[in-house]
């Protein structure tokens, strides 16, 4: 199987080491525009050579696991140089404004629009793991408009890697994916910024940071890179999940301002059930 | 050594544990108000012997580890049931009026204000397990108010759990752990409480939930009963973080609104520098 692999960070450089151990004759090409992290990926051996889109013609496969603003202007020309039997698969956060865009493109058969739920906070090609999808699951969007020979290829990866497909349109996805990831990050670096902020002249007061601190600020340690263009695409829905969290803190503020404890029991009684929904949830095996 | 534990939760249960593995002749009693916890304990083997107030004039050790509402109001019979060679530790999240209820009190040399940063989202006896407290912070307030002999005493336990030890006075303590733990529960239950609002229809929409969400509602799960007089008695501090993280979370969608993404780059970059702050947290080891 010719592969070639279209940003080599976590995701993609993940994807790359999985399919390697599955078919390891496979040949694994990499695109990058930032030399250092392929030159990275090719001493770690994530990918066998450096490719461009003149290789995509004859790819089986080519995986794009590039910033969401990135897959806007590249899948384009992305598909215009694959070949009729290649699979483009992409992993972004978003997915309205993607599938639009390749909406009335000649080649739109040859597209999956993917969003495989995994990752870590860590980037780049060190940050990419064998494994990091097994349990997960991947979201694909608009899959009548992809070619059944083509969607077979790409679900045979997807099966081998052992992830669960959840089939949903691209507008769905963008409303759900708002409240069940894109708001956490925006909670977590916000709460990172108002820590920083008070404590900056007291480093000290940070060793009384335990565990639980360091749970709900992990997502800050997220790219910028990766999330802003995410917030922009998704900007309707990631305003509407903040206004209500802000909402719901703020009547929780004023609970606390009443003396109404018998009340901030019960929104944290209420809240418990999150306990069942959580272990649903397949969560990240370590790197090690 | 003769020990009494009151509160027979994941923090009391943990203490007992350790204090059998590191001292294997200690005979261990159990109070608690739950009479299935006290049961439990027994049967696991986590304390010896059902023990009362009785029982600890003749006690080296007495740890409490129960809500700060009822260490507000035990504290002082304990103190008063205490012999004179005992010394009573306490476990609470909150310092300031623990120690000013107990500033006058005939006994308070024998009194240890202690606050271990340590701990799960789990709670009751089967929760506790050995080793939590390794490499962890214990704040202790008002040391100097501590009998000499008696401040000893907890320290060997302290080293030998291979805790490291901050001395803070009270007012202090409840200022910054308002901000690097008790308004992380809120966030945490707050994000919880949005998402299973807007989600509650839709229980499939959780199988697009990935590790970064469990990460951030992890604390969602926490003990109401444990939380609610923790926020009630540090209520302040508590309010003021708010304010600050409300303002902030109003900041970055008004940002959004605005379509300034270029800012709402640099609000996630600046916050990045928690990744160097976290280096420093020892995590929990897990209970298996």
């Amino acid at each position: 199987m010719k592969v070639v692999v279209i940003g080599i960070g976590l995701i993609g450089g993940s994807f790359a080491r999985d399919i390697k151990r599955l078919w390891p004759d496979s040949t694994i090409g990499g695109i990058d525009s930032n030399e250092k992290h392929l030159k990275e990926a090719l001493q770690l051996g994530i990918v066998d050579k450096k490719s461009d889109y003149t290789d995509l013609t004859t790819a089986d496969m080519v995986i794009v696991a590039i910033p969401v603003d990135y897959l806007v202007t590249e899948l384009p020309e992305i598909l215009d140089a694959c070949g009729d039997e290649t699979v483009v698969l992409d992993a972004g956060s978003t997915k309205r404004q993607i599938c639009e865009v390749l909406a009335e493109h000649p080649k739109r058969r040859n597209f999956l629009a993917c969003h495989p739920i995994a990752g870590t906070e860590f980037s780049g090609p060190s940050a990419a793991f064998e494994g990091l999808y097994e349990g997960k699951t991947n979201i694909i969007c608009e899959v009548e408009k992809t070619a059944f020979k083509l969607q077979e290829k790409a679900l045979e990866l997807f099966q081998k890697l052992k992830m669960r497909i959840r089939y949903m349109n691209p507008v769905a996805h963008d409303k759900h994916i708002a409240y069940v990831s894109h708001l956490s990050h925006i909670s977590s670096f916000m709460l990172g910024k108002t820590v920083i902020e008070k404590e900056k002249n007291e480093r000290d007061i940070f060793d009384m940071a335990g565990s639980g601190f360091e749970s709900t600020v992990r997502l800050a340690k997220s790219s910028p890179d990766m999330w802003t263009p995410i917030f922009e695409q998704n900007k309707e829905n990631v305003v509407e999940t903040l206004e209500e969290y802000i909402a719901n803190l703020e009547k929780f503020k004023q609970l606390l301002l009443n003396d109404n404890y018998a009340e901030v029991y019960s929104e944290m009684n209420n809240t418990n059930r999150i306990k069942q929904i959580l272990k649903g949830i397949p969560l990240t095996k370590s790197q090690s």
